[in-house]
């Protein structure tokens, strides 16, 4: 499992904060990914490529960021044809409203697979849980994930409760 | 492939005119799936049992559709550890803002792949697109479908052209 | 009166800042209360034992507060029988919009009795309006609180107007 | 129980469709109430009079419906000490998001329990609810009616799957 | 003049900040104003009182701001027949978005006379203008306000322009 | 009274079967009232003139009303020192939230009595109770006005209540 | 005047309605134009392919129609130097809403000149406004046809005012 | 060229930090321009003659900034039949969804070319792109500023690639 299964773009680098969340949580998998910046709108043709070629050099699953006007996610989910996981950031206007209806709106026949705003660490998880369907052991990771979750919640309760 | 490797559930019977096009692109692109009703706040047990049990069944993707305060999706996703996509349907009074962020803005730790309002056409192709990672064949649905979509807006290109 | 009437729940450690008003208003009230962490998503049996068993242990009145897509509050509506108050907690990109909706949008059949966006205080408040319909002293306490909010708005308007 | 326990008005007679449904619900409950129309805007002092002699009158819990700047339910619950439940009711232009703000965002201090939007039959079964704490034979309704409706999911969800 | 000619009412001392824009407004146009705290939810019975009496004391203009679920303005105007000006006092979750629903969305028989969020300086300007109806001398002050702030402009054009 | 007190205008004659709610309510109080079209998008220079001479020819308030980016209320007050009422009239995309927005929003300076969306009836009512601060009789039209609305109502709670 | 100024492309041909408005008045402003449907989302190629050449092949102008997640006007803008007129388009579920903030959220560096939802008529005006500054027949068109708009109100002004 | 091409103007001096992104956008494209302060609200007839003389003056494009119910860049569109590009400035309490929708939501007859709330850059870009169907050395200037941000980006990708 050497060569990436899970790329990572995001149109800015300013968006880096919010997606590198993606990228902690595939560390924690032991999932392979690349990351990088491909803008949809200042660099057109390096999404057309990016999004081209994505399949052929082996990645599985896209997680795609962007703001505002969010034409990323989408715009990759019309050129390729692998699943592709959008994560609305949140803008300093709108809160990511902008984002969230510009990624999660898209039309009959190219879907998006929409996270919360700025929720990049769940894009990390759903991409380790569609892996899972194939790697049996991304799915033991899954289970001890939520396993994990559990009892930290339970820790905390406790503590609470005194 | 005579098990279902999807499973598509609604909130209510109401929900079906909606969630059946999910169903309908599925045998379009000849996955096996099921459908029925299970409703996270009026049969919470079902919906419990429904989620713990499809894993080991054989499901590989769960396409949940729910409207208003639509928990399905979500609650589902946090008992089950398969990919779960969420379809928000359009509600009489807020038009489904309500469904979409029940299900899109769920807390870091359990995701709902969230399609668009009403737009469980694109939950069945999400499902299928996630299934091809594993499935070749299914890769295959998904580009000539994409190729089909391609060819009929040139067709209608062409008419309006003149 | 030694057993708790109000369970105080939360989806996340994080809601506690918020949802200790209502267990300070409880204690003004001299209602007893238990308060600890039961997250829908991340721990769906937990909070399935603790709606199911609820009733059982004495409790009258559930107050839960959720943020996002804040499930808590109407999952243990749908479980359990008895009146349960929702706290929409603040998000930080939607404000707590989400929050609200995915609490007070519930499908006909299972009511949540919805507060304001972070207002825990009232939701002890009404837990103890609704305990007072049995606890007559409970009663006599709503009245003292309302007739002291009244002489406190007369003393500051009186310091206004100088 | 002869005398009304359940006090239901509403702003107009414009709103009786979709407040009927409450009183429908008490109906199935066997829980006695009372209906009419009081405006906060129109009829202020008749809306005064009621709130402050629900109470005497043996009324236990009051549901308020409103739509717009709908100020009833936050005002009777200013002026009475019993819990009150708001009901948005649906508005021509805004959907009954104008009505669902002026009544769930009430301040610190005077709770107004909160349905969703032209749900008021959900505050009909939450009115049974509040009252199930003190009355056994309605908490047996409450669960009766739970157990009804996730009967009836499960005939329908039989049907669909065939 | 001696007699306050406006009434200038908050529902808590929390909105003084914003709302003595309003009185610095007609401190300038030299009209008679008194201020106090009024809160429809905390005081009804004192809002009932002002708002029967205004009239009668010689107010001719009452202007009311509240934030949140904001039923000041609506009550008042609803009790007496004086024009109501309502200021919406912006709120930290939802940003005076409930607020001004709370207060313009009045219905047909009880207007209030709104102005913008937090804008309580155009409330106090609002008062004068409709005072100029019958007062001379304050159209003369309407009319040189506009002209100083006409000036103003102008000024800052010219040092912008350089 | 012969001449008019009140000036009503809107954007396009497409705002008449709305705006006409308002000359009637006028007519009820017996105040004499114009009613023209005066765009302030396709008409400006009608617009400024409208404005710059209202108050020569005897105008005491003025009504407007307008729909989207409605700019007719507020480019008015700015023009002339009268009192203005706007009417933010439904639009068919967005209901009317961006007329709402376009005339309650105005910077500080110059205010728009604003009224609720559709709500022209409203603005009469609203202009009737300016002009009765001056004029003893509208007053009592205004008083009456009231009173009919309460014995209305209370007709109809009795045949609901039966 | 032969080849075509203005290109308008739409994602669909069920845009057609709405755009079609943009090309009638191209007509009445003897403005040369193409018309044809370019879907960001299901022929990326064509998009791609059409805002490359649109400048070679002599348009000056694009006008681009999309709804939902709408990404044509934004994605030739970030390919084509031309100037892009963007057309939100409303949809069934956000009204329109998601159209707009979809279109002209756009990032720094890559603008679309958004004009109101549906409104494809003045995306033809607003081309040849652009045009004007270039072809003096086409400011003289733009001179007119405001003129028109002016008169056309004064008439049904005076209708009204009888 | 040293005469202005470009007009910008905003409603206040307050939107000044917003707009003279746009100023500086333009030196970058030496394109001349003028900057000054024309209030539609607050100098009503220095906004008509701005407008009315603009085009005289020799601009060729209008870029007008305003918040909240923003009324410049509708009202110059109305009175000059020069392009207009609308700029929202963002405002503190609705974050520029008003100025948004007073800008954008223009009725048919009367465009604004509206740009992204708070980007005053891209209204700078967009006016080059429209001078630049006219002015072949602007045009050569918008080409390499695409290029400029398609390298900037790679390079931040490279980086980011390690």
């Amino acid at each position: 499992m050497k060569k990436p299964l899970v790329g990572i773009i995001m149109g800015s680098d300013s968006d880096l904060p919010v997606m590198k969340e993606a990228a902690k949580v595939l560390e924690d998998f032991e999932i392979e990914y690349e990351i990088t910046i491909v803008s949809a709108h200042r660099t057109p043709e390096r999404m057309f490529k990016y999004a081209k070629e994505a399949e052929v050099r082996g990645i599985e699953v896209i997680i795609a960021g962007a703001g505002g006007a969010a034409h990323l996610p989408g715009m990759v989910a019309s050129i390729s044809s692998l699943p592709v996981i959008g994560v609305p950031v949140k803008t300093s206007s709108l809160n990511g409203l902008d984002s969230l209806m510009s990624i999660v709106q898209m039309p009959a026949g190219v879907p998006v697979a929409t996270v919360a705003i700025n929720n990049a660490k769940n894009a990390g998880i759903l991409a380790a849980q569609i892996l899972s369907i194939k790697y049996p052991h991304v799915r033991q990771k899954v289970i001890e994930y939520k396993e994990k979750m559990r009892s930290e919640v339970e820790e905390k309760a406790k503590n609470l409760e005194g």
